[in-house]
């Protein structure tokens, strides 16, 4: 039970210059003004300082494992990228995987992400991690073949639900790297499981245009037609989409997943985040794997999306920083099947953040124009999943981080054949 | 004396795994590798604890009392952002502009920023700040008249050449805002003081097509032809330029200071940088005032300019990490008139930055790429200008920071008529 006090509190829904937050195991019961606070015998008090507090952070696509990667392939164009990535990917381990997942969660953590949509592969040791760690997570598989589609079952029997914390979505890789039986096999499977699914899907305009020549239409209409989009989705970059393909994704209520920073520095383009929202598509936010961006860090890509959104969109007023947030928090979990996270209320989920109350830089009198257009990883003083403090003032409270990070340095060596 | 060591060293042109770095008075006598590194005895020795030490950055662009107007008009389409922002600015007095340039000050040194090139009003007061904090700048008046622009006269008689650390350039604030007679003179008055001028140019549509219907021209053909072009320009944004406006950029060794941050915030758009670079304009990066952007970040800037550039220019290999940095170092700091800042040699100005050795996220091997794509100003541990140690592991060295803060608190409600 923890009463955190003397914060800027912003809800999600409301803010509050003066606030207070009380938790009660992995829930909310109380998130107000300080002075309506109700008595909490027993509770464990947080000073905020003054710092703001607010929902926890839900990064809607990942591949955790690539900070062990970061960095390869800069400033080469994609194809180049992909071959200079994927060579090292060739060298991973159950253990690197879980080292590199670990070191992931670490940076998520300590830039206030509580939970995360991941798609990679050696799935029960990533999981391993995020129920190492007591972040949240929905965990799928990069799947490309019905086998590794029907892979999803045996780690779902398993890992689904696991200490409240864990999802198994069906993890399909993308149109361009598996056939139609793959793609309707992902959606039967996911159907039967009542899970969803992660796919990449129109990430570039190679990919747009290699999907017109082998099934005469875009990668939404082909998902539409295999029943893949008649399951709950998280679409990760949603980058070249025709006015028809928004319908699609607005009709079957699909989540975009938008990874600004990765779709700019892989130069794949600008997702029209704010046609999306006018047509209802639900928009998540991302950082996609560290190799393409390359920090883990929510805040950066918020700010990002705002400022892409403008530019794309025409308008200053396009993407305002409320909506960012939404998207960056209840927007990204309810897509990952966390339905109690996002919103700091009575009976959610106790996932939240704590920003510095110290700096100069988040003066901005609106708490959300603060977290959007000025706040940055580095600010958080707290991390708290589940009820669960995570992370605080420079320590993780639940890894080795000495332990991780100097099985990095050895998984990261590994890889590159050292 | 200084020795700096145990550092990833990149010197602006040269990596170093590890490398060190030595001072004396205000400039570098040796930068390589540490173990060729010289006797310093009598010096001060820095671990840098195996972090990334570089050039200090230069922050080409900024008007630094507008931290006090952090967040405001946030996420307005330009014209109600600007109406917002003028309205508290009526409202700045000498002395809230000396605590406002302070506290941007203290924002710099703390990510990292050895220079700025700033236009705003009060200069003396301006000046003032930077005299009593250490750090380097070129400052200006936006000037939109005649008696404006002669009051550089006496501001650089005063001023110029202070403490080795202060250059006067002549502020003109922009075409759209004073007439011919005013851009001359303030062309002539550089002209016969030696200086460069500062000027906002063709940032918006509307500003390009305004400069048409009055002039017939482009801004930058309209200025070459008043004569301004003929001295030293830092041209803050050209965001909105043809073909022909580059090729006069070009030709007259006029410096755009590109604000990739403030161009996007306030929907004014993407600066054409490769095609400027290609066509050999020399280009620095600019925060802008904390009202457009909201920080004062060079690293975020450094990466936004990066990013945007890859889509501008439609290759993942535009605009990559070591050309990011020389633009935002040694090009930056060359158009103040700072031409031994930049890059880290023996017989170059002790302008440097120290990076946190113990973070996550700076793990990419090229040094480069960990500055640019990964790095933001709370990963700096040390920040030197000119010799002296402005910034150091969270104390500011040069300023009462307590009272800097405390008087900016008040000064912000006084904008706010509170």
């Amino acid at each position: 039970m923890y009463y955190i006090k003397n914060v800027r509190l912003y809800t999600g829904e409301r803010s509050f210059p003066r606030g207070a937050v009380v938790t009660d195991g992995d829930s909310i019961v109380y998130a107000g003004t300080e002075i309506d606070a109700p008595e909490a015998a027993g509770a464990e008090v947080i000073d905020g300082g003054g710092g703001i507090c607010m929902p926890g952070l839900s990064n809607a696509h990942s591949h955790a494992p690539m900070v062990l990667l970061r960095g390869e392939g800069a400033d080469l164009p994609l194809a180049e990228w992909l071959a200079c990535v994927q060579r090292l990917e060739e060298n991973f381990t159950p253990e690197t995987v879980y080292t590199g997942t670990m070191l992931a969660i670490m940076e998520m953590m300590r830039g206030g992400i509580t939970s995360f949509a991941d798609m990679y592969f050696e799935c029960p040791d990533m999981i391993r991690a995020v129920l190492d760690s007591g972040i949240r997570a929905n965990i799928s598989r990069g799947s490309t073949s019905v086998e590794g589609v029907m892979s999803h079952r045996e780690l779902h029997r398993e890992f689904d639900g696991a200490d409240g914390r864990v999802r198994v979505y069906v993890g399909l890789h993308a149109e361009y790297t598996s056939d139609e039986t793959t793609a309707r096999a992902a959606a039967e499977l996911a159907r039967e499981l009542g899970v969803g699914v992660h796919v990449h899907l129109s990430e570039s305009a190679p990919e747009v245009a290699g999907c017109f020549e082998r099934h005469g239409m875009t990668p939404p209409a082909y998902f539409e037609r295999t029943g893949l989009f008649d399951v709950p989705v998280i679409a990760a970059h949603c980058v070249h989409l025709s006015d028809g393909d928004i319908e699609i994704l607005a009709s079957h209520g699909v989540t975009a997943a938008h990874c600004p920073a990765s779709n700019m520095y892989l130069c794949s383009g600008v997702s029209p985040t704010a046609k999306l929202l006018a047509r209802g598509v639900r928009v998540g936010i991302g950082t996609d794997g560290a190799a393409s961006n390359n920090t883990l860090d929510m805040f950066r890509e918020m700010r990002l999306a705002a400022l892409a959104a403008k530019i794309s969109a025409g308008t200053a007023s396009a993407l305002p920083a409320r909506k960012v947030i939404e998207m960056a928090t209840a927007d990204g979990a309810a897509a990952m099947g966390f339905d109690r996270s996002g919103v700091l209320a009575p009976g959610r989920a106790a996932d939240l953040v704590l920003l510095d109350g110290d700096t100069l830089h988040l003066n901005a009198d609106d708490i959300p124009t603060a977290v959007v257009y000025s706040a940055s990883a580095a600010d958080v003083r707290l991390t708290m999943a589940a009820g669960r403090i995570l992370y605080r003032d420079g320590e993780y409270k639940t890894v080795d981080a000495e332990r991780i990070r100097a099985d990095g340095k050895r998984a990261a060596a590994h890889l590159r054949g050292k």
